[in-house]
């Protein structure tokens, strides 16, 4: 995934954060998906900029802007998203699942900045803070258990942000070996079975077909249908050799 | 999200976790996206199931089995993944990026158990676990910070199964073998393949873990993993017969 230039127009804000662990967790969470600007709003600890979590993203962290109020942290933006597990927050607003409200951001983060607002992990998004949000962003978790840790909640926003703006994944294309290869595979294991007795020396033409497309089935890629065969060979090798000591 | 039978059939499996909080998030994680059932192998902290991270998933984890070694933790599972931060291990496994992997799990969980793998936090999967994995999968993180915490991969691994789930695909049922046929098909090839020289007596772990992955990346489909399991046999009693003729 190249970095993206609408992804520098995300603030991720988090409000009144207990644990500087999770801080740092945040912030590690935004390095990896490519997201650089943390905003803290009355982090509880105000070491949170050491927290030991923040594995590669100690410089993130060491950058993030601190705030003494949302209003303050969100001035610039214009969008304001919060996240909730809550699936009906007395229906003050509007809500958004993951997938659809991260397309939404998307969209806006190519001309303007949008905050994502992360409430503590005991309470959430007070309703001060909620009364800032356009809408609310739900996570789609279990009715029973729907609470995220926090950290883990981050994670997954930004990977659901980065999900559809990322670059075609570099997988790369794998070698089918040539027709001949499997041929030569298929002989050398005919054989092979033969002198094994696993076939009859007079195994109709019907057996030979059956262990061709055993073979075709295998879906061999790459070098591995050569080194197939180099095994094969051995093994048919001492399988002769034996049998002409006797 | 409503719970999920095929959900049930996923195993995840946490190899060498050295922090307890992340086995209690990992824990917490499944319980929010609806997986139930917990592997550990070789947790380095016993007291692994009184995390406190655990929040709402104190059950879960107080039912997470405890395993030697993962060719036990994953005996029963036809698919087996693991998670890597890594693009490009040497090249010696398939790799699919997350979203793709998460189509192909899904496919599998309807019929038949798969198990994800997850590494410990410093070093990831190991080479040894790593050639028990059918295919890799790649969480798409930034090049310059890849490495991921294991409570946040675990999450968004789990995200992005439970996120595809409503889709209907019509994709055709196929049945894998579990891991315990592929391993014994590994003990005959390898025994053939000493037999005959190929290796040498001596060959060390890695020759047999590179077999342990040739084999896996065969992609054996039903009944053709007996099939290939019944010729072995018989070349290697033949080996074995004209050895002992000598």
């Amino acid at each position: 995934m190249a970095a993206n230039r609408d992804f520098d127009r995300l603030r991720v804000v988090l409000v009144a954060t207990r644990n500087p662990l999770n801080l740092g967790a945040a912030a590690r969470a935004m390095s990896n998906f490519g997201f650089q600007h943390l905003r803290a709003v009355n982090p509880y600890d105000l070491a949170f900029r050491e927290a030991r979590s923040a594995v590669g993203a100690a410089e993130l962290l060491a950058n993030a802007e601190e705030y003494r109020s949302v209003v303050d942290a969100i001035a610039d933006c214009t969008l304001v998203v919060g996240t909730t597990a809550v699936r009906n927050r007395e229906l003050q607003h509007k809500m958004h699942a993951l997938q659809d409200g991260a397309a939404v951001i998307r969209r806006r983060l190519r001309s303007s900045r949008v905050a994502l607002l992360f409430g503590s992990e005991k309470t959430g998004l007070s309703n001060e803070s909620l009364s800032y949000c356009h809408w609310l962003l739900r996570i789609p978790t279990r009715e029973e258990h729907p609470s995220m840790n926090l950290g883990q909640a981050v994670a997954v926003c930004l990977y659901e942000l980065a999900r559809g703006s990322a670059a075609v994944s570099a997988a790369k294309k794998s070698q089918a070996p040539a027709a001949g290869v499997l041929d030569r595979i298929t002989g050398e294991l005919l054989e092979a079975l033969r002198f094994s007795g696993y076939l009859r020396p007079t195994a109709s033409a019907a057996s030979d077909a059956k262990v061709r497309r055993l073979v075709r089935r295998l879906d061999l890629q790459g070098e591995d249908a050569e080194v197939w065969l180099g095994m094969l060979r051995q093994i048919l090798w001492k399988l002769r050799m034996q049998g002409s000591e006797k």
